[in-house]
């Protein structure tokens, strides 16, 4: 049994809007569906549950309905940060996975998730328990120094950059934000599940991204979905 | 008097093409042309230079006249790395540019540089003395344990990405290149201008970015670049 989390809490600040991103219609269809449109597409994916901000189920659901999604089991509510969110999501599922269950976890504002991707995820996690999305970097990076300026930087070759989805098994997951949310670990703004796992001494395994698999968080990032999805049409 | 420097030496190994990528055909034109009509269209450029794989002058003359481009003054060669490239053409303008004159130096693969973009560079370097364009993060950056494995990461606000243009003083840039070239410093593969400043103790200034401006290295890259052409045609 394979179970997806989808995330639809945030609140769309970075766009300027006054509804949660994931919500944004592009082409009549909210963001959010085109993502679930990719998990209901997925031949391995048998269940998803989003979480979304509070008061915004009964909108999430009439979407459901709309757009014919239909693996979507349930909609929870999330929490104040995305780590609590992820934590509601596993907590709820404690009695319907059970502990060799792959969970995966996707932002719900990555509409351009491929079914490769998704697969490669999925095969990794079988394989060494976890995996996160992965891509190296073709851009410098520096260390700030103050907000305007930077003296540093670090060997891109060192790193890589980590999205969504990532893949999980549900023992370990729901081990893990049990202890993190008992000892506050991996709990600030900025961390996701990947990095707690990090914080909790976890080793994560590399899984295949994809450049196509952006986040949509500023009127840019909406520019390039909507000439994405235009150009698949032709 | 502003002087940019397009680099177009890249081989396109990435995308698995024989011919270099900057010279990939996007609707009838190749990518190099339209990045140098960016630099055509900015009211503050006055001349480019492109530096150009060996071999391949000709081409990028033929391909200058017939798409019209006003503002290219020289095509030179390049180096076998990119740092050499740069440093090839800093020394071609020692006749051409003096002290105090701005050079923007840009990445002929990113096509999408908008005017704002390369107006805030130039602004900032006016001000400071140099600017690179540089973005937050919205992904996790993890440090690679192997190649297939990470148990380490770094805070994401501690950092930011930079990419082109970049724009520095005639002068600071002539000298810098002299430094690290007779030295040997910031001269390996994935260096560039402001890995290479850094080293020689140099503090740089952030200037905005903008996440359009994407360098075409994967074919998932040149399958967005398009759909962004056909948007903007609509």
């Amino acid at each position: 049994m394979i179970t997806a989390i989808v995330l639809a809490g945030g609140v769309g600040k970075r766009m300027g809007m006054e509804i949660p991103k994931q919500f944004v219609m592009v082409n009549e269809k909210p963001i959010i569906i085109y993502t679930l449109e990719s998990f209901d597409r997925h031949p391995k994916i048998d269940q998803v549950v989003v979480v979304c901000k509070q008061g915004w189920a009964d909108t999430m659901w009439g979407y459901i309905r709309e757009f014919g999604i239909k693996k979507v089991k349930w909609v929870i509510s999330g929490g104040s940060i995305v780590q609590k969110s992820i934590n509601n999501a596993v907590q709820f599922l404690s009695d319907k996975c059970v502990e060799d269950d792959i969970v995966v976890i996707h932002d719900g504002i990555r509409p351009l998730v491929d079914e490769h991707v998704l697969s490669d995820v999925i095969v990794k996690c079988q394989e060494y328990g976890n995996a996160v999305t992965s891509l190296p970097y073709n851009e410098q990076i520096f260390i700030k120094e103050t907000e305007k300026t930077t003296n540093k930087y670090i060997d891109r070759n060192t790193l890589r950059r980590v999205s969504t989805p990532q893949a999980y098994k549900y023992e370990v997951l729901h081990d893990a934000y049990d202890e993190a949310i008992s000892q506050n670990i991996g709990m600030v703004d900025s961390a996701y599940t990947n990095t707690m796992m990090v914080d909790l001494g976890h080793t994560l395994y590399f899984a295949a991204g994809s450049d196509k698999n952006i986040k949509l968080t500023t009127t840019d990032d909406l520019a390039l979905f909507k000439a994405y999805l235009r150009e698949k049409e032709l």
